[in-house]
């Protein structure tokens, strides 16, 4: 059973979950032999360039709330992994976001070409399928099939894709906070829900309990996002280890453009408290998941 | 039951599968109201282009050898079509193959844009995954997982991404024919066997049924593919819907131009033959899998 930590551990658990998720990736993403090694090769590039692994972390913790073993958690949450890099390689092609640095590192579309960036984006999406879908994850069918059920809806036009199309199609027009609400909750509160929901699905939660923990990603994520924009605004490139200030050159319209720094601020600080509302069902077994909300608001790069 | 038919029904046939499955596909790809219906724009213009749907054929005609209702069948059917329409956009981009016609229409970044191309394919390919995952596909969740698992590992970095990868990388250089074989069993001939194997899987099929059924998907898909060098030889673009000579200008090595055009249709025919032969099992009731072998070989277009 999951042992509740003093909230000072976050930072330890985050690292270790970190640690352990990339050795099941590492296990995941084998290198091949013949020229299709390429393509392995570039997934493995963007998978292991760093990164919060803030996904990863929410699988794993929402499903220690139901004692799954770490076996299964870690697998979906690489699975995750692997579909959140895939996004990040895509949207990082030059005729999207055009973007040469990730994480501290080459975009693999310049590390490689675009070719193989599209192509380790295709097949990171599909591996992370895999993954959820091998019995190796659980033994029960009605799991697995679940797990692939909502990624795909999480992952989709209706959730991540749909996102990432609003982006591009309202670049240079100006949104209300309405509107990059709901942005910012298909392109990335979709796949941070799913985390969550992925910890329920494997934990066989009840549907009360599983709906509580996508409203505490959701307002999380959102916490999340609004932080990263005031990252954006206030910290230098070599701490973020992407483009700081990219999203002013672009002319988008941020929480920080809308709402201010302070009203920003506020608005994320809320949105955490919000998040923590959510958890009273799970008791004290929540603790890092509660530790989290506030490191998320806190956080410097 | 599934009546067996004349072989001459075979055309017949496929019109009326092309039909099915389109309506199923229009059912599953609506248009959704905001700035995101841009990417479905873009997934139902290169869905509904037309094209062969020898895919969905398929599945509808392996799964009708173990009595699978049509409305589960055509639904995976559907998703296979789904994923190998995402393989058609992103092979069509200019960092790819950099093609403009496909199926006699505009390719999706010519039509719209390089960015909604690329979503447009990644929201394809998970909707081909969500499709499979949905209950509405088979009541029993081992089906479902087990036809995730196998289209994933047929559309991955061992399979149909990885063949495009070989594709790109041997570009200019001399295969034999043993790595073109290769190169094509991945590339297109993945994704086919899937196409049997889902049929397979939905009928609950014994194991050496599924591999007889993969098998024969093999060696047609293989068979398939020698005659598509032929037209591309041959034919007329007009006739085929996309640029014809193209392999020949790239500079590719193709089974036409390592075994001549005889030597080329010759090779089609045994594997027809072969493929043929691995229906035996199955008895009167692979009738319309013999007709699709003979009618591969001799098709113009």
């Amino acid at each position: 059973m999951a042992v509740p930590r003093p909230l000072d551990d976050l930072e330890a658990v985050l690292a270790e979950t970190t640690q352990a998720v990339e050795s099941v990736l590492e296990a995941l993403l084998p290198l091949p032999n013949g020229p299709e090694a390429r393509v392995v090769d570039a997934m493995r590039h963007a998978t292991f360039a760093g990164g919060k692994r803030l996904r990863p972390f929410l699988v794993v913790a929402c499903a220690d709330l139901f004692d799954v073993p770490r076996a299964q958690s870690l697998r979906a949450a690489a699975a995750i992994e692997m579909v959140h890099t895939y996004s990040l390689i895509h949207d990082d092609l030059p005729a999207m976001d055009d973007d040469d640095l990730r994480r501290g590192q080459p975009t693999v579309h310049v590390m490689f070409d675009e070719a193989t960036a599209i192509l380790a984006g295709d097949a990171l999406l599909t591996r992370g399928f895999e993954t959820l879908a091998d019995p190796d994850i659980s033994s029960d069918p009605n799991v697995r099939a679940d797990l692939v059920l909502a990624l795909a809806r999480a992952a989709g036009a209706q959730g991540m894709v749909g996102g990432q199309m609003i982006d591009l199609m309202t670049e240079g027009t100006s949104l209300n906070v309405g509107q990059i609400t709901r942005l910012q909750q298909l392109k990335t509160g979709a796949l941070i829900g799913f985390a969550c929901e992925a910890g329920a699905i494997l934990g066989q939660a009840r549907l009360r309990e599983r709906h509580a923990l996508m409203a505490y990603a959701h307002d999380l994520g959102l916490a999340f996002q609004i932080v990263d924009d005031l990252l954006d605004v206030e910290g230098s490139t070599a701490a973020l280890g992407k483009r700081a200030g990219k999203d002013e050159g672009r002319g988008k319209a941020t929480f920080v453009s809308l709402l201010g720094i302070s009203g920003a601020r506020q608005k994320a600080g809320i949105l955490a408290n919000q998040a923590v509302g959510h958890l009273d069902m799970f008791g004290i077994k929540a603790g890092l998941l509660r530790a989290l909300a506030s490191f998320v608001t806190t956080r410097r790069s």
